[in-house]
């Protein structure tokens, strides 16, 4: 929808084939825009991009806003990273010097001053860090926004599936933007990655009573709250490599036991809602970004697994000036699709 | 409903009055059948109430089933009570002890005998008991049932609230038996009290691994599992004097630790559902069956706690008795409506 909402503030006429946009993993995610925090060990890449779309964020924010009228509960706290246990904050401390080391903007703080930015903070969490530029955004009210910024700038959304390549009526460039379903399209190796997570809401309807992102490693278990402004707090997230879409009761339960070790006054909450989604994740765990293998008039936007809502705009941008120029951006040669073993691909075959 | 399905049989004219039959405590309740496992130190009558509902209760699921052609869900291999730790079973032990000096049949278990019968307890339960006469039913599914059994003896079921006595057209006896809101129709102290439980469901849609109805002492919290033929169990419940029905994470962390401990197989069941729901309860927590003070005319069958369901054959049958011949059955002494300080009661002004 991002990109379809950037090609026709360029003069694009831009037609969305989708039967219910953002019902798949943006309905579910929980909306992190957080390069810092999952920053991981041996993805300086795709670190790179995360940073590179971080940064555009507020522009992106503001001018969505605007066009859309929407509010999108973009919010620029940060985030605090924090460990219960002496193992759990060893492990924290051992990943966020390799953010340090990567140059990004982590701050350890001491017991004091992280309950100074957060009193609700269990009086049993050891130690933690804030990463200023991981801010939250409601992926909901951003597909709401993107729908509506879209249809005023003039794209057509045609309510139906799109079950092969060939379906398409073509006069033009086509994008795949179809998360896990990239795979029956494209043949590229783009795999469902479970997630559940819960939605949480203060009894009375109030803003929750902390404000920053906090994500903790808890007994060895990560887990993260995001709080939003209207009430809503969502705890996430397992990651499982299964394709189904059942909420399990182990999930629920490691999810709230771990949330309410970080922040006790959490157990007086409604839980609103538990849920799951799939996550589009290839075999690097990097987005496949720009033309199908043997087929350029076919452009991929997929596989973002747990970061298609902090590489909304940078994608948007970028798969927009391919599209337009025909040239790649330099910053896209490390995602092009064809790093798959591209003779493997078969259109309507999914990688296996 | 049942009380309008036999007064229905017996030739009367019948019109019940209710916007949704089965949205209140009936659609929550998980059914337990169990005058055994809920006698409590200090409710001689009301056990006495309940062991005689549960006498009735395996010709009135025939009746009952043959009448509707709904399948209750009604089964009868009876309750295990457990104790997860040694304190557990203590506390498990002295409230068994009091049943069987009632007379109530409840037989200790060792632990060999326990795991030969409900091989999914976890190794850590310490021990517990068989109550062979506590049996179960889906109440969802009676509802639905008596709801087919009245309509097809000639019942009318107009979809409407009634908001004060006045309101009914009557030309007969008129029986209150509105749950919470007796309160506010009759003046009868009935206070709502909240109970939370969950649904879970088998992954693949099977019967569950255990047959029993497992009520466990966990690590000083109480729950019980009911485990249906078509996949669910039921996981309940807290007791909260509270009026609203929100679901909050404090509950469902409470009743999946405590299910969990007990059957650790339960981690990979679906949650399917997590609610709350109210019970009537009276001041004594013992059901009002009998004539309103002051008004003949009108018969209240309400107030029934954490037994409503178990005690719906008896209840229909006493009311009905007392509809057809204006003779109370001695056993409906201990339940008159009129034990609450009579001269307190004013139609439409709830007890406080």
């Amino acid at each position: 929808m991002a990109v379809a909402w950037r090609c026709a503030q360029r003069g694009m006429r831009v037609v969305v084939r989708d039967p219910a946009p953002g019902s798949g993993a943006s309905g579910v995610a929980a909306g992190m825009l957080a390069p810092v925090a999952e920053a991981y060990f041996g993805e300086r890449e795709l670190t790179g991009l995360l940073v590179a779309s971080a940064a555009r964020w507020p522009g992106f924010a503001a001018e969505l806003t605007a066009a859309s009228g929407v509010d999108l509960g973009y919010r620029t706290e940060g985030t605090l990273v924090v460990g219960l246990t002496g193992d759990d904050l060893a492990e924290a401390r051992r990943l966020w010097a390799y953010q340090q080391e990567l140059g990004l903007a982590i701050t350890p703080l001491r017991p004091g001053q992280l309950r100074d930015r957060e009193p609700l903070l269990a009086p049993r969490v050891r130690g933690g860090a804030w990463a200023p530029g991981d801010h939250q955004v409601d992926p909901r009210r951003l597909v709401d926004a993107l729908r509506v910024a879209a249809e005023r700038a003039g794209v057509t959304i045609v309510p139906e599936p799109v079950r092969q390549l060939s379906d398409v009526d073509r006069q033009g460039p086509v994008v795949v933007a179809a998360g896990c379903a990239t795979a029956g399209l494209t043949g590229l190796p783009v795999r469902p990655v479970k997630g559940q997570l819960l939605r949480l809401r203060t009894p009375d309807g109030a803003a929750p009573g902390f404000r920053h992102v906090i994500r903790g490693y808890v007994d060895g278990q990560q887990v993260y709250l995001v709080p939003r402004a209207d009430g809503e707090v969502v705890v996430g997230a397992t990651v499982e490599e299964r394709a189904d879409r059942q909420v399990t009761a182990d999930a629920v339960l490691r999810l709230l036991r771990a949330a309410v070790e970080l922040v006790p006054g959490l157990a007086e909450y409604e839980l609103v809602e538990a849920a799951a989604g799939l996550r589009p994740g290839t075999p690097d765990n990097a987005p496949a970004l720009g033309p199908l293998p043997g087929r350029p008039e076919v452009v991929v936007a997929a596989g973002h697994h747990r970061h298609g809502i902090v590489l909304t705009p940078l994608t948007a941008d970028l798969i927009t000036d391919l599209i337009s120029t025909g040239v790649p951006d330099p910053q896209l040669a490390a995602f092009r699709p064809d790093r798959f073993t591209t003779d493997r691909i078969v259109e309507g075959q999914p990688w296996s």
